[in-house]
């Protein structure tokens, strides 16, 4: 047996007494894996020491308010396949997910349908409206949602704060007894990954651009039913083929339209003509049903 | 094609113009190895954020003083590993390699062959001998060698500078012109790696003990020749066989023996009988002779 055999042998060896069977798969599986890459590529010296020092540097990077290491992860493809993985237990007829992205707060501000999550206003206004169903077909009246997004030029509120009031872009709401929901907002626009840190020097020398098209997120709740975390797509923005972290589902891209209804623009403020956005989505329902 | 699949290919794709061809190789190798890693364990989306969470630990518990990047990369094997891939180009007469750890300080203290570098003299004297030759058989006059090692508790100098005097069990020497060296220290002792980190808190949820058998570190070095990294592991310590790092070869264990040799123990200043470890060295002859 080769001397590298021998040693990755002795490795998986050396976690066969991990009490916890999971782990034990785990991280035997980590060490195929990382053993049989390197010794493909034969991996020198030198190279492993740029590795350590790269990873090094992505852990120092994170702060309260920077994840560096789910930055590398989004740009490895990770993340999304995380996502996609752990989708595959569910329904095939539910909306898809895609990643939460670093810009998710805990406490969106409570808002009521109709409102604007929009608060600064300066750009043209665009509806969200949909309906949030089960897999079975019925309306899931008792649903929630969390939305959030980066205005009409990039940003998020909590990047720019002297610019934006905080909460600016977010918003939580339930769903009228027909599951339906329409808010304001301003179409959001394509906007880079944090580019200043290690992830960034990966980007520039491998001389992939750093952008993501532009989106809005959502996370879709209802009782009895699989917490949906996803995007939407705006249909007309550019890369929608190479997202920086690899979101995008062709399920998810949605195009806005000119719509004249008195009674929607009524609902939310605005004059008719507006350009409005259909997101309709579908939970899955648990086995379990428990609300 | 299964959309894990798909989405493989799109990051492979994504580093397509790598402008390093090298770069590229290693990045795509990296994302199948990630992604085949992934899709294989089925990872859910709690264990990508177990992953995350520990990544990021091990990268912030990186200071000045403590690499525990290379600490993780240690207890999986992959340290000892790079240093075979690398050996595997060497001739296989000359002497084995392993890890650098540590504890390797750029600068060792100069010293005279018979001296000490157990500046404490706490404990039993031990007596290393050894001669420094080509692949060729030919001695190497102009070679040197960095040692450093613990004492026989175990520690460091820079670990207990209460305790040790800087450079303590450490020391750089020319070799005599046939190539032979030898001085005084005390045997060292098992020890511990750092189990204050999140490495430590790997080894302990995989139930494996974080100690080193003892062993004495040497950078050896001559003209034309292929600097060598290595270890010699003392015959009688425990842990010989289960190493946390994985660093122990046969061909680097030695024994020591009770010595009467009344010109050696002139030579480092001891009285007969005394302890003596001998520790010959081939170091591999590179083809561009360089002087």
């Amino acid at each position: 047996m080769k001397n590298t055999e021998r040693l990755t042998a002795d490795v998986l060896s050396s976690f066969g007494s991990t009490p916890d069977d999971r782990l034990r798969t785990l991280l035997r599986g980590l060490v195929e894996h990382l053993h049989a890459y390197f010794v493909e590529n034969a991996v020198t010296g030198q190279e492993w020491q740029a590795a350590i020092d790269f990873l090094t540097q992505v852990g120092q990077a994170c702060t309260e308010v920077r994840q560096e290491v789910i930055l590398l992860s989004d740009v490895l493809g990770v993340s999304m396949l995380t996502e996609i993985l752990n989708e595959d237990l569910q329904d095939s007829h539910a909306t898809e997910a895609t990643v939460l992205g670093p810009f998710h707060l805990t406490d969106s501000p409570r808002r009521e349908l109709g409102d604007s999550i929009d608060e600064v206003m300066a750009g043209d206004p665009l509806i969200i409206e949909g309906r949030l169903t089960s897999t079975d077909g019925i309306p899931l009246s008792d649903g929630t949602i969390d939305v959030w997004q980066s205005d009409e030029n990039g940003f998020y509120d909590v990047q720019v704060p002297d610019l934006q009031p905080q909460g600016n872009g977010r918003g939580f709401f339930q769903v009228d007894p027909d599951g339906r929901f329409w808010f304001r907002t301003v179409a959001p626009a394509p906007y880079p990954i944090p580019t200043d840190g290690p992830v960034g020097r990966l980007l520039a020398a491998t001389k992939r651009h750093p952008f993501r098209p532009a989106h809005i997120h959502f996370i879709l709740s209802a009782p009895g039913h699989r917490q949906l975390t996803t995007h939407v797509f705006m249909g007309d923005s550019p890369y929608l083929d190479s997202d920086a972290v690899f979101a995008v589902r062709d399920s998810l891209v949605v195009h806005k339209s000119v719509c004249d209804d008195e009674d929607l623009a009524a609902k939310c403020g605005v004059a008719v003509p507006f350009e409005v956005c259909r997101v309709d989505v579908v939970l899955e329902r648990l086995e379990t049903n428990q609300s």
